[in-house]
């Protein structure tokens, strides 16, 4: 663990659930990015963090259990009969919501693109070690629930409010510290109408890997910032610092760097692997001829307004669907002549604020918000 | 590839749905086993097909989203409305079903676990070159569909019959063949009651990656003779030698060791792993006092007659839960009175034929049937 890191642990102490000797604990801390061989921890993060198979990027929706899916530890046991939802802090008037309350409450529905901050790790050089995501951590679901501003209003935001602190019922150790799963929002964030307190996804109860019984969505933000089993919502007058954003989830150039927030997604397009694949080198076959090469493309910083396709590194636009909605991916398509050989396909988006998505991901530390291009393989016969 | 597995593609033309030239195709063949590093293939196959998180272990049923996965080439297409399925070869009476027809078909219910039989064969070493499973490769789901026996026994099984072939709508490269998914029952295996065309998991319709519409589900065998997006059925003369049933899935002490069919699923358990983890590590930590450890057994010979859990190698009996179903795993409890220190934990079952599952898999080629006992390391304070 860096310094820097040791020192928020040292004053979190709000936020340390247990009071445990941090001193024994022997887990590992925070490992050096290595050009070395996958750990085997690394490989079993991958079996327990699902990827979204590429294929079912065809979908607008992502259907139930393909959608990616990060648990931090384990996915809690939550009784949603004996939940509630705690709303305080710095407010006019605390209260707490069981899910039947929150249920009666006015419902909105919002399509949300959500991705992980470590996707594109697994490709970084050298590589971060945590959750080695190749280009599968990202999902897009019609979430269903009250909007988090609702809550807020009523509870009453107090003067002096800085920060709302939204803590879950999911609680392990990561970097030497026993703690549960917590994030904070700017208060002027948490106005956006779309953030939602969610309790269904694609019109079904929530699973209880995505949360049950209830969870945020933060739509344009990395997946870090929709806090799963939700327990509590606290408007605080101080930066929170607890370690999932103090000391996780930062753009860092090194261990002592204190490096900067990780916040909204940056622009990214995939496509559809064509064609039928190898079982174990996923390279793609197809005939030659036309073809519709298809995918889709999101941004946390405004809308999808272009997407390019490489066929053998020549670029040329694709044509973009409408939108699915302001915080959703973007469907787009290009026709191509497949001719025998061997070709490499990739793609790329830009936004509306004029990002453009690099061809290989910009290297930091933890590994985040890694966006490199796709590149996809394929033998045409 | 071996020589065996040659002449297979070889003299398998009818399990060619291609006639792509097949010396033409790049892929690479079957990796002999290696003590190297994790390939990046390797981790793609990781994120692809989807793990059980340990502690879901403790559901009955394993809630969606969460029962292991595995596809081989791409998730297909299916529409519902335009897939029939077929049923022919060796019989009185070759029909077509509907989806329709065949939901008004009298239907049952059965829960079953289904286990990869690549389960393991991460933690082989040499380790064999695919899937690198660990422990989580397994599920347990109420499957609701119609008797596959009701369908063959409406075709009427010809005289001289041998076989059942299955086949998917999943197609893609494997070894160096352009092939669909297909596998066989023997024709007694096939009059088993349990033994299902399912159209709903758990109460809801088949998810697309579970095999929608419909999917074979074989109790007591391992995953791969569960042909999921099922549109053939054809009753055969000859046994099959398919690519699943001939090279793949075989118990082979070497290449070209012809071997043994992988069928049912070895004695197995596994325990929910006790306390909060480590992120990364996955170790556990746990506060000391009595605790209940508990877990799930299964075996496709026979009930679960014993499970013991071993506390630093010192074995006990634990307690049985009455069966869920005679195809599906039993739940069991161990009281444990945890100390302060560092601990090991595993368990084991014993099934009804006498098998008693093994501290370390039995190596073999292909890395099936994996069946070594898990491991957890916890840290009490």
């Amino acid at each position: 663990m860096s310094r820097r890191a040791a020192a928020l642990v040292d004053r979190e102490k709000e936020d340390t659930v247990s009071h445990a000797d941090l001193d024994a604990i022997a887990a590992p801390h925070a490992l050096e990015p290595t050009d070395g061989p996958l750990l085997p921890e690394e490989l079993g993060l991958a079996f327990r963090c699902h990827g979204l198979p590429l294929e079912a990027l065809r979908d607008e929706l992502t259907p139930a259990g393909l959608h990616y899916l990060v648990v931090h530890w384990d996915i809690p046991h939550v009784e949603p009969g004996r939940w509630t939802l705690s709303v305080g802090g710095n407010v006019r008037a605390p209260f707490e919501l069981t899910l039947d309350e929150i249920r009666a409450l006015p419902a909105e529905t919002v399509p949300v693109t959500l991705e992980c901050a470590g996707n594109g790790r697994g490709r970084m050089r050298p590589r971060p070690v945590s959750v080695p995501w190749l280009d599968e951590a990202v999902g897009t679901a019609a979430w269903t629930g009250v909007p988090l501003a609702t809550v807020l209003e009523r509870a009453g935001i107090g003067r002096g409010a800085r920060e709302v602190v939204f803590r879950g019922a999911d609680r392990g150790v990561q970097g030497g510290e026993d703690q549960v799963y917590a994030r904070s929002l700017p208060v002027a964030e948490t106005k956006r109408p779309e953030i939602l307190l969610a309790y269904a996804m694609n019109g079904r109860p929530l699973e209880p890997q995505h949360g049950a019984p209830l969870r945020l969505v933060v739509p344009g933000w990395y997946g870090m910032a929709s806090v799963k089993w939700l327990t509590s919502i606290e408007v605080v007058t101080e930066p929170f610092e607890g370690f999932q954003q103090a000391v996780a989830y930062r753009y860092q150039t090194g261990p002592d760097d204190p490096g900067e927030r990780v916040e909204r997604m940056r622009v990214r397009a995939l496509m559809v692997p064509p064609g039928r694949p190898d079982f174990f080198s996923r390279r793609r076959y197809l005939d030659a001829g036309r073809i519709t090469l298809e995918g889709r493309a999101w941004s946390g910083s405004g809308a999808v307004e272009r997407v390019e396709v490489a066929v053998d590194g020549r670029w040329a636009d694709a044509r973009l669907e409408p939108p699915l909605g302001d915080f959703a991916w973007r469907g787009w398509s290009f026709g191509w002549t497949a001719t025998a050989g061997e070709h490499q396909l990739t793609c790329r988006a830009t936004d509306a604020a004029g990002n453009v998505q690099p061809l290989e991901s910009p290297w930091n530390y933890q590994g985040m918000g890694g966006n490199g291009a796709q590149r996809i393989a394929v033998t045409v016969r």
